[in-house]
This record gives C-alpha cells, sequence and structure tokens, in this order.
C-alpha cells in the first residue's frame, strides 16, 4: 500500500526538488498537477520582464533591438539541446499552430508529387484543423490511415498523445515514413522539456512544438520550428515576412528568404513574450533532460501505481518508456470533478469525453501532489 | 524666428502635456523621436505585468485563461473606437505580416475570379513581401500602378506612408475601389494612435495594423485586423487554428469558423505581450484621437516650419491634413547622422536610402524635443 509518507520520502530523495523553489507557488496547500496545459511561473521570469522593461525597453528605446533582434533564434540555440537539435536548427516564434502551418507547406513544397497529408483523427485539435485547411486550399487529400503511406507528402505527428500520454517511436515511425518517400513534421507540444528525445538522433526532419507547457515559459508564450540543418536552404514556406528576408533593413524590392532558419520568421516578434520563454528554456536546460525525464518517469509510474490501488482507471501507458509525463483517467463524471477540485485549488485538467489529466511537470511537482491529487480524485470519484 | 523658448512655450500649452507623465522617460536629457518606430513604456505597463505575473499566472494558474481567453477580443474592443470601427470588429493578435497574410486571402476569396492584387513598389517591405508570396502561391498577379484597378481583387495599401508620412485618403480610395469592384485592405500601423480615422464611416471593409508604435504596445506587441461586420460570416482565411473554431474544447473533429472576428484567430496568443498592448491602448483612448491627433499635427507643423528655417530639406506633405505623425528629412549623410546622434541620446531613425525619420509622438514628444532633436541635426547636416 502506498502511503502519503511514501510520497513526502519519495520527494525527500529527488535530487530536482530545489528546483521547485524557482517558482513561484500560489500557496503551501495548492495542487497543481496541470502544468502540462500551462507551466508554473519561474522567479525569474518576473525579474527578468522587469529588467527587460527597466533596462532595454525604458532606457535603450529603440536602440535595444541590436539585441533583441536575433532573439527567436537565440532562445532557439537554448532550447535546441532540449530536443536533440543542432545549433541553428531551432526558431522561436508565433503559435504552434502559426508553425505548423508554415512546415506542413514546406514539407508540400519539398513533395511536390505527393498527393496526400496523413495525420490521426485523434490528434490534437490544432494540427488536424491546420492540415485540413492546407489540404482544402492545395488540393491535397488528409489520410487518418497512419500505415498507409502511399503517395503521402508529409505526416502530421504528436510524438506524445495529448489525451493519453502514449509515446511514438520518432526514429521508427521517421525511417518508415523516409523509406515510403515521405517526411514527417513531428509535433513536440506535449514532450519539449518533458522527455528526452534526440531530434537529429533520430533523422527527424521537421518538428514543431509549444513553450507554456512543461518548459514554463508562460501564458501563450511562442513556439518552436525545427528543421534540420541540411534543408535550410530549400525550405519554402508562404508567408513572406520582413523578418525573413535577408537584409531585412533594406527593404529592397524583392524578398530573398534567409539561408538560415530565419527564413521562417514572420514580422516583428514579441519581446516580453520571448523574455519569458528564454528563462523557462534555461531552468529546464539547467536541470537537463536526462533528470526530468527520469523524473517525469517516476512521477508518473508512481501516479499510475495509485490509480491501481484505488481502482481508478488509467489509459496511460504501463511501459515506461512509451509515456509522457502525464497519466490521465477516465472517469463519467470527469468533468464535474475536474471542477469540484479546482474550486479546492487541486487543479486537473479535463479532456473530452471523460479525461482527468493529471500533469507531472518535473521541475514543479512533487510526489505528495500526485498523491493528495489522486486521493482527492478518488474521494469524489467512487 | 522659431526659438527654444517658442518650443517651451507651446509645451506649456499643450493640453497633452501631462501624459508624458505617464510614460517612464529614460532621462531628462534623451531627445526621443522614434515613437513611430518603438513607443515609450507607459509606467501601468510595468504595474499591469506584475498584476499578470503575480495574480493571474502565479496564482490562478490554468484557471485565469477564463479571463484571458478573450483578450484579443477584448483589447481589439478598446482599440476600434481609435480606428472607426464598431464593437466586435477589430482583434489583436500575432504580427502585421501575419494579419496582412490572412486578409489578402480573404479578400481573394471573396474576389475569386479577380487576378490581380495591387500594391505600390513604395509601400513597407513585409506588404510587398506577403503580396508577392500570395501572388505567387496562388497564381495572382501583383500590379504597382494603383491607378489601374482593372482585374484587381484587392488593393493592398498603407494609410500613412512610412518614408514621407504622406496620408492617403481613405474614403476615396475606398469607393474608388469598390466602384471598380476591387477591396481595399488598409494598412494602418502608421495610423493608429496618431490619426483620426473613421474605417465604418469610409466605408472600409479590411484593415490591419501595429500597436507597437504610436499605440505604445511594447517591442512586437501583436498587432490587429479590422473586418466590418457585414462581412465576418463570409472571410475565410486560410490558417485553421484551435482558437478560430466554435466550441474550442470540444476539440471536435471538423474547423468550424467562428461566426464573429474570432475566426482570424490562430493558436494560443501571448498574455504579455496582449497585457502590455492592452495598457498602451488604453492611453490612447484615455486621450482620445482628435487631440491626439490636434498635437501630431501641431508638432509637425512645427517641425516643418523650423526644417524651412534651417533650411532642411523634407519630402514630408506641408499640407496638414496630408500627413500622419513624422516628418522625414532626406540627406545624403542621413544614416551617418542617425547613427552620431544616437550615440548621444538624440534618437530618430534611418530609413534607406537617405531618410532620417523625427517620429512625434503625441503623448511623449514635446515640442522642445522636435526643436534640440532638429537643431541637432542641422549641427551635422551643414
Amino acid at each position: 500500500m502506498i502511503t502519503r509518507d511514501d510520497a513526502l520520502a519519495r520527494d525527500a530523495r529527488d535530487p530536482l526538488a530545489d528546483f521547485r523553489d524557482r517558482f513561484h507557488i500560489p500557496s503551501p496547500t495548492v495542487v497543481y498537477l496541470d502544468g502540462n496545459s500551462l507551466g508554473m511561473p519561474p522567479r525569474r521570469t518576473r525579474d527578468r520582464l522587469l529588467e527587460v522593461y527597466d533596462g532595454d525597453w525604458a532606457t535603450g528605446l529603440i536602440r535595444s533591438w541590436e539585441h533583441w533582434i536575433d532573439m527567436p533564434q537565440r532562445v532557439g540555440d537554448a532550447l535546441a539541446p532540449l530536443i536533440g537539435a543542432r545549433p541553428g536548427e531551432v526558431v522561436v516564434h508565433d503559435t504552434t499552430t502559426m508553425n505548423l502551418y508554415q512546415l506542413v507547406h514546406a514539407a508540400l513544397a519539398l513533395k511536390p508529387h505527393r498527393r496526400v497529408i496523413s495525420i490521426s483523427e485523434h490528434d490534437f485539435p490544432t494540427d488536424r484543423y491546420v492540415v485540413d485547411g492546407i489540404a482544402a486550399a492545395t488540393g491535397r487529400t488528409v489520410r487518418h490511415d497512419l500505415d498507409d503511406l502511399r503517395d503521402v507528402a508529409v505526416v502530421v505527428r504528436s510524438v506524445i498523445d495529448y489525451r493519453t500520454a502514449a509515446v511514438v517511436d520518432v526514429a521508427a515511425e521517421t525511417a518508415r515514413a523516409r523509406e515510403a518517400g515521405a517526411m514527417v513534421l513531428w509535433d513536440l507540444s506535449h514532450a519539449a522539456g518533458a522527455i528526452e528525445i534526440d531530434l537529429h538522433g533520430c533523422g527527424a526532419e521537421l518538428a514543431v512544438g509549444c513553450t507554456y507547457k512543461f518548459l514554463n515559459g508562460g501564458p501563450g508564450s511562442p513556439a518552436f520550428s525545427y528543421v534540420t540543418r541540411e534543408l535550410h536552404e530549400h525550405i519554402e514556406q508562404p508567408i513572406w515576412g520582413w523578418f525573413a528576408t535577408r537584409n531585412q533593413f533594406a527593404m529592397g524590392p524583392v524578398f530573398e528568404p534567409r539561408p538560415d532558419i530565419g527564413r521562417l520568421l514572420l514580422g516583428t516578434p514579441s519581446i516580453l513574450a520571448l523574455t519569458a520563454t528564454e528563462v523557462g528554456v534555461a531552468l529546464s536546460a539547467e536541470a537537463g533532460m536526462a533528470a526530468i525525464h527520469a523524473k517525469g518517469t517516476a512521477l508518473t509510474a508512481f501516479a499510475l501505481e495509485l490509480c491501481d490501488q484505488l481502482g481508478l482507471e488509467s489509459p496511460t501507458p504501463r511501459d515506461d518508456s512509451r509515456r509522457g509525463n502525464h497519466v490521465a483517467l477516465a472517469h463519467p463524471n470527469a468533468r464535474q470533478i475536474v471542477a469540484d477540485l479546482a474550486a479546492r485549488d487541486i487543479i486537473f485538467d479535463f479532456r473530452e469525453p471523460n479525461l482527468i489529466r493529471a500533469g507531472c511537470s518535473p521541475l514543479t511537482t512533487r510526489f505528495v501532489d500526485v498523491y493528495d491529487g489522486l486521493m482527492a480524485v478518488d474521494s469524489l470519484a467512487n
């Protein structure tokens, strides 16, 4: 039988325990199990926002653009090692939706004779909607059967299922697609800052992801794109913005895409948003993805063990290597349970139709949070 | 002869003079004439960022999305009266580049049989590049002669020329286009928060603009789109993001665009960026566009008078009704002059090939700034 003392003992042994002090915790009693939707606020983010306001905007004024201008790539370079990308392969800008849109188009331009875009009907809504929109605009077909790669230009696929937390084998699926002449655009939204992933080592060519979940970049913080270096000069995307052109301030007559990943940029990026993202990424980098992944796995394993003890049903994979950093609980009253617990400062999230998600953010979630949260679910579940 | 005392006397009579105290001014000696590139920081922005960090993100955590979720439209509604839009006609999100991309596509979808997109070859680079990209992707032709409206689907046009500050007659040009069966997509980047403009009264159908210039929304603050209410249900744009769908959290199988202007949204917007934008917009709303426009005109008239006195050449229109809130000075050493003055905390900006822009931000620029700035230019110009 797992007890609360077991949870406390695990917290006492947790090598990442001190990282929780680097975040602003609203109160000692709050149980936050939704860092997979919105990471908690790093304390340093507050300081950095003030530094950028006081030291950059209010002091340097327009001149601060000298060091602001490369922030999308600077933050990208900080993020790169967290996902197994090489320097210069990641750029942080705009939303995941936008990054998906650009890279689906880029993949179609690289595979002009292939007529199919492939995506699971269970994948995250914005991914499916973006694909449907592009298919409608370009006369492509959307196929939901990921096993059939005939005539597929690009497979759009989340590395971690946002409902069950099941993990896809990125290397194997990338290789399978490539053998069939297709590309894969990986969505790392639930993977970045959560699990160890080696995009370059897996042969991945294209990826996008989110920074406001496990990377703790703040509400609506900008997303990222990864493009393998070998493709940079071949990537074409449809939104020709002035931040993507060579010699931006020459303001010349013709758009000439930059030779590097900066060709994915659009207009002027939000510096406040990038500032918060930079802090979140730096914290994950400092902790290291190996330690983060290990703690995430331990937290979710503990959660699943407790689910079994309590008789709570979960569709989340039991195999440690096949699971991201949340545990889903299936319950017919999931929506009401999540609402009732939120009113008591015990925060999960609800996903249609019947899932309670317990997000385990390795830098902020304690074993005792998992324990207290699941016990609270159990008190309403039966 | 204009003297420095004349400038000080005008400042003493300025009904908006007190608004300068609402901004953080780096030092009493800085002369900032580049608010048309980046507005100065409102003091309240600093407080609001902390309030959102402390009170929303750090306290409410994910639950704060309940009031964050409608921020793009809430800030849009605050901005609407500043540009003559009705409630529900403006949404604030993403970059100007992105908003342009969406609305050019929307216009083409409304005029499917027309093959031409019209834009001046002197318009702002990102506008031209976006148009070129869309034309390349959709097989449209780009025409630079704005007088020839045959077969034109949409004219993309800045209300205020970013180099000379010349203002276009929005009502007349909208009517002329409409008579020819074309639409106009107005770019208000240099107009919003600068001059009085009545989009609805002018019959304008589509517009975009920027909030980091005269609206003081901060570096890279999100842009806005305006769509006349009558078109909302007919607007189609190619990026189908989850924030634009009905019943977003139902996460249903099919993208169904919202019936309102929210159908232009993409992914999760940056709340920090929107927070700063909201403050800037509120300050302009409080001052009122009539007073802002009057002061802007007085500042630029004063600048032009001083140019004449000093023998500085300017391509900026002399007619008060035909001028935005900056004055351009043409000089062969413009680039070097701007750099030398910036090192002395006298800040203009440079635009290719030979222009010094003196931006007059009605809420922060004093007549004495204009005087001191132009005298400093004059000291290097001859």
